[in-house]
């Protein structure tokens, strides 16, 4: 049987519960954005890691080796985020095509130091090693929570809000532009390089997670909808989410109004927007947000809600757009 | 400037010291076998990881993929039983090409879980990918030490016995067989075994390093001729290996003495044996090895002998048969 057939979450499926009869106590295994893991203390580890291939994660005449370092570590930094932890360490491997010189790694590797640093998160260890012709990255990210802190994707509770940290779309419109060579001046610049250079919500998902309310926390990496499928899998839980409250940015509005694009396609299939997708019980929704809002001078955006069942339903001008089981839909 | 001229080791260099302070107090970075990162409470984190390239680490027509998936994780468990430590989890990447079918891919799984079950070590993430074509498997793992217990490259002290736990040059003679398509019976079969599935010596590193005297340890992965070098450097020691202390099998010398090849040339620069090489102080060296054999029921095998400065010395028979500063050498 091939592999494309049953998808990436399919072939994980095969051979993750095998090893839930080795976990710890208190711990969490496959299947969240990070594992979590007891330690001694008042704490526990959370760990995550990601590989980035060329020509199927990132196209090495599209993106700076500078981008490419920053964002290797970025996108892993995200994830210690949506658990609500702080980073620890981090650890680089790299396999490297003939091809490559010392100037172009030394770049990479400049990026990479350079949010390292932003974070105070010393890379640790790795591997380097000669690859065929195509480059691979693989981080693995440590990061610390406090006991019971950690936000799961598992979390979600009927009645919470769903809400976002960041505008949707802006890095899946940057791909765009660069993948469709249409030039990267005012606008585009700007999308492009939220594509290229993710920021990720460090600060906010360590703060959040110490608020009472929120639930549930994960990051926009696949985009919308499918991350919030990820969510209502492990909660058990279905959702209402209403395309009038995603949050899209005027750089977004103005490059798709240009071009007579959907804005919602990009916000909601893109991905890799790295800000946080989180559940907050109702009742405490606004404080939590005003309380965000002093903290970061930024908005929450609340998106939709947690509904009982498992059906995901998207709504828009308070029409039932499409409705289903599962992941949603990956296309208007 | 190309990557080749200065190495794996010079490349990493180049960046290395940049991130000498960000580490927290107490923490060993890049350059040992493991990451050492303290916790709260009496223990440390020891942290690795390894990545394997198809056709630069492995041929896929000359392993099984259930000895791939097996030796994935033996080599990372190498590095925990290394600094002494008890592995916690591992977090396994793959990109894997599109020719590889679902059955591949479960028995891979399948050698990855049975050495996860034999050493209680849980899957806990990772991450899983479409590759080109080439077949990527990147391995990340944890364990723990008790507080200064970790034992570390540099710890090596003028006068240490530097001795090793198991034969040498097995595994590079069972590469030898398969690169040369020399037929799997017999001896060949046994040596090709060393090499496909390495035995990682976790019990034994572990209580190694609860005994006063052991210094320093590494796992022998390049072979001790190069593995040597980096005891060596990260301690500001020279030392004197005595080449009839070299624990051959008899295995390796039948297929050397059949084939007229040298048994000493796969004993020190072949790797991947996976036994632990490590100095203990001369005056506790007959003690440690006494219990050690009492407790495994096998050998430590003494090689040589820790000096000052910084110069490496082959001898044999009496006679010195190299001598240089840094890693020695590669060939007789």
């Amino acid at each position: 049987m091939n592999l494309s057939s049953i998808g990436e979450f399919g072939f994980i499926k095969r051979f993750s519960g095998k090893f839930d009869d080795l976990l710890g106590p208190g711990s969490t295994g496959i299947g969240d954005d990070c594992a979590v893991i007891p330690v001694e203390g008042d704490g526990e580890l959370v760990v995550s890691t990601d590989m980035l291939v060329e020509d199927v994660h990132f196209l090495r005449d599209k993106i700076s080796s500078y981008d490419l370092g920053y964002k290797s570590l970025a996108v892993n930094l995200s994830d210690i985020a949506a658990m609500g932890g702080s980073p620890v360490a981090s650890f680089l491997s790299l396999a490297i095509p003939p091809d490559l010189d010392l100037e172009y790694m030394d770049c990479l590797l400049d990026g990479y130091h350079d949010l390292s640093r932003r974070f105070a998160v010393p890379l640790m260890g790795g591997d380097t090693t000669r690859s065929g012709e195509k480059l691979v990255i693989s981080v693995t990210i440590l990061g610390k929570v406090a006991k019971g802190r950690a936000r799961l994707r598992s979390g979600a509770q009927t009645g919470d809000i769903v809400a976002v940290t960041g505008k949707l779309g802006d890095s899946a419109a940057g791909l765009h532009i660069l993948l469709n060579s249409l030039g990267c001046e005012g606008v585009n610049e700007q999308l492009v390089a939220k594509h290229t250079k993710p920021e990720p919500c460090v600060k906010e998902g360590s703060w959040l997670a110490t608020q009472d309310g929120v639930n549930c926390m994960m990051d926009v990496s696949d985009g919308i909808a499918s991350d919030i499928g990820h969510i209502l899998n492990r909660s058990g839980k279905g959702a209402v989410i209403d395309l009038n409250g995603l949050p899209l940015s005027d750089e977004l509005r103005t490059f798709c109004s240009d071009r007579q694009l959907d804005p919602y396609y990009f916000a909601t299939s893109g991905g890799e927007d790295y800000c946080l997708l989180l559940t907050i019980s109702k009742d405490l929704f606004d404080s939590v947000a005003k309380a965000y809002s002093r903290e970061f001078s930024t908005c929450l955006y609340p998106i939709g809600q947690i509904t009982d069942g498992s059906e995901l339903t998207w709504k828009k001008d308070g029409k039932v757009l499409a409705k289903g089981p599962g992941k949603g839909f990956s296309h208007f």
